[in-house]
């Protein structure tokens, strides 16, 4: 690349631009100017789409492409009861939490069980506007309760995009610095690893590094995951995090489990991520799919971590728990919940991966297929074992052209990241795995 | 208090739940144990909300509150409009800008000769979800490109509820820590001070404080404030900032203008609170108002000014520039263009001042009444001058009972904070005068 750009996978190229479509070069060109060298698109030819339904969308030629990868919208796109409650609440009233109203309390209720453990018990909630607002409040609350600032993460995690959270997110490359006060750990690749042995290794390195922390002054505020390791690589084995959260706590540190990846049911297994592990989390953070695309997130809390922060300062968010928000955050949770599509996860995420696993035996360049529910991680190798990035590079943009929506993840950049919304039907994934195919078979 | 908490200004006291009414007292309970302690609300007596029209919010009871404090919707609560925009986008698309949509580019050209200067020469806008993300995206430029980390603001400055900007917003209260790397300069009191050196004195301020932070090793990476110093205490005198950015400048920093508060035609002069000023800032930020209630904000930006960072890294944020955020920001932009909304501002805003100037000499309480279009502050004084915190909290909390919403602000909280939405009609003038003058006859 002629202009050394912070990396990003599955990234479209900006050197490559004279090789696309008139319009979609003008496109291009116009949003650059008007947005700026910050913003970046997917795919070797980024998509224009202009409408959406379900687990389809369309550019503006028509042309429908299937969306293997949106979480944002876990209940597909345009989903009518969504538009509805939000329709409804704006219609209603749209206001902050310096009144009271009932909406943000009945949400709240109805969520706090679904936590288990000390949350259950004792819990509140908070709310802000996205995922990234919710992981820069848990830190900030987890720096005031504990006295100390020190943050361990994942090699290769993503929390957000704020000043603090960008300082804990590895992923977004070299030249973007992380924190003196953080320090990483490896995820836990099942893949390289025995997964019997992971939970284990991780826990060391939590205890070395929350050491190394306290030698440098700052000690432990918190250690953070999202629970399938999404930017890691996607790893799922399960419980490997409850030896971490011990390690955590006896180190005087909190455990935040970063929720807006493996939330909301979409392990097919539990409710949350955290839940495959064993765990009980000081701080639950969630955002994404919370509200089918409304941006609403926020926080889940023991009451006793809370108490110190809440007494000494305030926190106001002016959008963060309007009613039109959780009107939109009831309606998704109510779906999830009616609809039973922890069930529907767990059943179209089983036939895409026994699909995939079908495949493997014909294509070498398959290393590993893994994750749980709908989030779907496929390593592809080189002979030698070692990641290939090129492949995934080629098969993301060989589904694009055959208009099927997935990205790729991990350090290597070199994993396939099956994400789609909740509601992907089996007809989908019998779409998705046959494209698949002719791609592989074109590609690899 | 039994237990003492960080300031707010027209704060609800928790140690007076027990004078309330029943049902009030029981919403209360309910939400402390759901939300936690961090949370506030207005007033000594709360108001519960559950619907909102124009400028009028109504309780459970069906009884009309006149809102002459929500800037979240200047067009009024539940402006058609912009729930047609947002209910035709949700039905059509709501997703991010990782693919090519044209509702945000259409947004940007729309606004970006808005901001005049080299920003309409020259610039980009970027897009987040909160005042506050907009704030903290501003400083990680300003540091990317000045490679210092040092921030300026003004006495009792607010800017945003994230790690960063907490750092540098003092009115959260001593509890709440300001960053090392934060110096602070006087806001422009013209009620103190003669107005015509108010600009010097803060540029001598400022150069001082750049001093300041160069000798610990900081440097000045950024000064930001807003235009109508709300926090502050509500300063209006026009230029005062233009010597400040001279200073800014000149010792290597960036001017960033918060226009959250006064942005979108609030003062009545001119679009941005800024150009009072007759200053082109480096970067613009922007939120509350924007959407009307969605939450979407954003940042507008000298090219130059965000090169580097683009380039380095990347920021993406799920929801910010969202279909349906745009559609609803587009509805706003067009509606305040289209309905003269900034002409109606000034009329209004000033037959509220010039009510105010004729109940003043009645009630020697009233020591200033200042500010632009409608953005007014009243200032409360006791007989020796001294601000009179006491009275502004009986007045806010008398209108309040008499069911008309403002509120107060200041360092000392004795400034009467009046800043209704931008449709406050004349007859809507009237009602807030005379009820002021009931409440202040009979507490004053």
């Amino acid at each position: 690349m002629s202009t050394p750009r912070g990396k990003m996978v599955n990234a479209f190229n900006p050197d490559s631009l004279a090789g696309l479509p008139a319009a979609t070069q003008e496109a291009i060109r116009r949003r650059d100017r008007l947005l700026g060298p910050a913003y970046r698109l997917f795919y070797e030819e980024p998509v224009q789409v202009s409408r959406g339904l379900g687990t389809k969308l369309y550019d503006r030629e028509g042309n429908e492409y299937l969306d293997a990868y949106n979480n944002v919208v876990p209940l597909g796109h345009c989903h009518p009861r969504v538009i509805e409650a939000v329709t409804r609440q704006m219609q209603t009233l749209c206001t902050h939490t310096r009144y009271i109203q009932d909406g943000i309390l009945d949400y709240a209720e109805a969520m706090l069980p679904s936590f288990g453990g000390r949350i259950a018990a004792a819990g509140h909630m908070m709310f802000t506007c996205t995922g990234s607002e919710a992981n820069d409040l848990a830190m900030r609350i987890a720096r005031h309760v504990t006295g100390r600032r020190g943050i361990i993460c994942t090699a290769e995690a993503y929390h957000g995009n704020s000043d603090l959270t960008a300082s804990f997110s590895p992923s977004l490359g070299n030249r973007s610095p992380l924190g003196t006060w953080v320090r990483r750990i490896p995820a836990p690749d099942s893949y390289r690893h025995d997964p019997a042995t992971l939970g284990r290794m991780m826990a060391a390195a939590v205890r070395a590094e929350a050491q190394e922390l306290r030698r440098h002054g700052d000690g432990l505020a918190a250690f953070i995951a999202d629970a399938l390791f999404s930017s890691d690589g996607i790893f799922a084995t399960p419980e490997v995090l409850r030896p971490v959260a011990e390690a955590v706590h006896a180190e005087g540190g909190l455990f935040v489990a970063d929720e807006v990846q493996s939330g909301f049911a979409r392990s097919g297994e539990r409710f949350w991520g955290f839940q495959r592990h064993g765990i009980d989390p000081d701080i639950v953070t969630m955002g994404k799919p919370m509200g089918n695309g409304y941006p609403v997130a926020g926080i889940a809390i023991v009451a006793d971590v809370l108490e110190g922060f809440g007494r000494d300062t305030r926190y106001f968010n002016t959008f963060g728990g309007n009613g039109v928000a959780m009107a939109a955050a009831q309606a998704v949770l109510d779906t999830i919940r009616e609809e039973a599509l922890i069930e529907s996860v767990a059943r179209v995420g089983a036939e895409i991966t026994a699909g995939l696993r079908a495949l493997a035996p014909r294509f070498e360049a398959i290393g590993d297929i893994r994750g749980a529910g709908l989030y779907i991680g496929v390593e592809m190798i080189r002979p030698d074992g070692s990641p290939d990035a090129a492949a995934a590079g080629r098969i993301v943009n060989g589904l694009r052209a055959a208009r099927v929506l997935i990205s790729a993840t991990g350090p290597d950049s070199n994993v396939l990241k099956i994400r789609p919304p909740l509601v992907f039907s089996s007809a989908d994934a019998d779409r998705l795995l046959s494209t698949l195919e002719t791609v592989l078979a074109a590609t690899v």
